[in-house]
């Protein structure tokens, strides 16, 4: 999927994007600086209007360009994705930017493309982007780095026939699990005890 | 696997039960009454001591428990509980309650076993387990739904070879996505450009 594939979602159903638990990759962008990382700890939180909640380390770069924008991506990267994932989870884009001037995006050959309504850059490639607003709420990004975000945007969440766009769940360590097949629940009889 | 199955986890590993983004079942009990749900929005928050955060409409009685004993479990149910799970998330535990004089465990047949630390009771068979305490956040419960958990127990993250153990994922209206096989991601090399 490309963003000339990309096709709206409507916001009601956007959180159908993140409902069943991926992997993310969190993107920022400010005053000229991007970077993009990876992030497990991420889920809907309301369904209209969309919001969704990220958990960002104090440590983590894209963090500051958010707090400083005020707007990011929630990017959905699939299985054919898996090393840029590793990869832009396990290095610091300030490192790179400082030794290299160089961003994590030119630094690995991550390509890229504009938002409706965010500054931050959105990654080729993925199952499904979601333009966040950050809600600003000083006590839940100081006491537990949670960050809530109001969502504007789209993406993909059909796999059958499209094993490449399967969504990746990471445990721990680079060892992630493929998302898998289908199946659909049924709800029991109820018992006469 | 059963509760006689049940093996510890190092409370800072046990984010991995969840860090792939399974749905949950989360149950809580209160002054006799007891009550479980299905809930895709639930995701680790916290490494150590280990948090975990879920989303709790105002709508649901298992909130009502939970807020009353101040504990729940969150449950991680597994493929071959793929009903159950559809079962629990669609009925009404209060209804039946009032109806019946029942709960959804006798209505259904569900077995469980006691927790070390909660009232709340723990579904058998599923492939982990977090017993939580509710660290109260009113602003979050009221404005978001979202109820912070200190955990303090146990589960299974390896799948290998237990397939009757993977987790589900849900999308939406009963569809879920079977977590699938294990990949291992590496970091690329970087570009001279």
């Amino acid at each position: 999927m490309t963003s000339a594939h990309r096709r709206p979602v409507p916001l009601a159903k956007c959180y159908r994007l993140l409902n069943h638990g991926p992997t993310v990759l969190v993107s920022a962008a400010h005053e000229g600086q991007r970077n993009i990382m990876a992030a497990a700890w991420a889920m809907p939180m309301d369904f209209q209007p969309p919001k969704v909640t990220v958990v960002l380390d104090k440590s983590v770069w894209t963090r500051q360009l958010l707090e400083g924008s005020g707007t990011f991506v929630i990017n959905v990267p699939t299985v054919s994705q898996l090393d840029i994932v590793e990869t832009v989870g396990s290095t610091s884009g300030l490192e790179i930017s400082q030794e290299n001037d160089l961003d994590k995006f030119k630094a690995y050959g991550l390509q890229t493309f504009a938002g409706d309504i965010v500054d931050a850059p959105l990654l080729e490639g993925c199952a499904a982007w979601l333009e966040c607003r950050l809600m600003p709420e000083p006590h839940n990004q100081n006491q537990y780095d949670l960050f809530i975000g109001e969502v504007f945007s789209e993406g993909h969440w059909h796999f059958e026939g499209h094993d490449e766009l399967r969504t990746l769940h990471h445990v721990a360590g680079g060892h992630f699990l493929v998302i898998g097949e289908e199946v659909v629940g049924k709800v029991l009889a109820r018992s006469n005890d």
